[in-house]
């Protein structure tokens, strides 16, 4: 056996600036824009692919944790941005379950989350996920959404996850554009 | 901003050791019988639910990375068998795609993978997916496989992620109904 004993991630020191300068934002367009830009950061900085996510309070608008896309960086391939975000959260409330930890949470994410992301966030305990680009904005560059169910809001709602999609939704594609005019890496991609 | 800088797992000393005393197993049933056995150990040690998984090399047999579920353990509802061991070889290759670390690799899991983990096999390189027990036998215990595609085999299998279900799925589902037969805590589940 050649593996490790540990899974660790850090999270960028930009990153915990951006987030530290942010407390209460009140409206989703003014969540997705912080989503959107942890999104052009993280291409700016160099730290992974152009996604950025993030937990919200739902009702008051508390920012509790702040993600990007980490594969790259870390080395994992799930460290996409809502995983990042959603476990974060998870271990600033000291449970798995977001649910038990306080008031409602959202998870806002720059681009509708992947076949992965959609699992993930139905086991995280948020209340609620809203997404800015579609699907065909992440696949345009060259992403794939992976195995999602072709009626994953309709199944992440009956979880007690409704799904809010298209805030902002040019400023979010707009983005994933400009990482693609950049050269940027399409990782997790086959053949 | 409440969350901290650094998500990590902890592995149970029990695992490393399990996973240090077993180097090759030629056969998938032995690979299987190595993940119900990490799945049964990790009920009666209580470090979690009743799912093990390891990341073996496809062909020669040499286990790379041992996984069990340590959502209650370690906090992160992401932290399912299959992630923890997928990401554990991640970790030992030094990359988050094992398909560029070296010999094809297969993920052995001792049940089907709910949808978070069927779209994280995806990105994380591996060649191969074996399942012991089916969902069905999940859900008899009360746990849900979530928003996964009613189509997930084809869909792994068209990137690069052929399926090969029901290796000792009686024993699988053996274990599934101990956790239960105990009172096993069913986490992720929303009412």
């Amino acid at each position: 056996m050649r593996s490790g004993t540990r899974i660790q991630i850090e999270i960028p020191d930009w990153l915990e600036s951006e987030a530290r300068g942010c407390e209460r934002l009140e409206t989703r367009e003014q969540r997705m824009a912080f989503a959107i830009r942890l999104a052009q950061l993280n291409i700016d900085r160099e730290t992974g692919g152009p996604f950025g996510a993030a937990v919200f309070e739902r009702d008051e608008g508390g920012l509790v944790a702040a993600g990007v896309n980490l594969v790259l960086h870390s080395g994992y391939s799930f460290a996409h941005a809502e995983v990042v975000a959603l476990s974060l959260a998870q271990r600033a409330a000291g449970t798995f379950d977001l649910a038990a930890a306080g008031p409602p949470y959202e998870l806002v994410s720059s681009a509708e989350p992947c076949a992965m992301c959609a699992g993930a966030s139905c086991w995280s305990g948020i209340a609620h996920l809203v997404c800015g680009a579609r699907r065909e904005d992440v696949e345009a560059i060259g992403f794939d959404e992976g195995p999602r169910s072709p009626d994953w809001v309709a199944q992440l709602t009956a979880r007690g996850v409704p799904v809010t999609r298209d805030i902002s939704r040019e400023q979010a594609a707009a983005v994933l554009q400009s990482y693609r005019a950049r050269g940027g890496s399409i990782y997790n991609a086959r053949p």
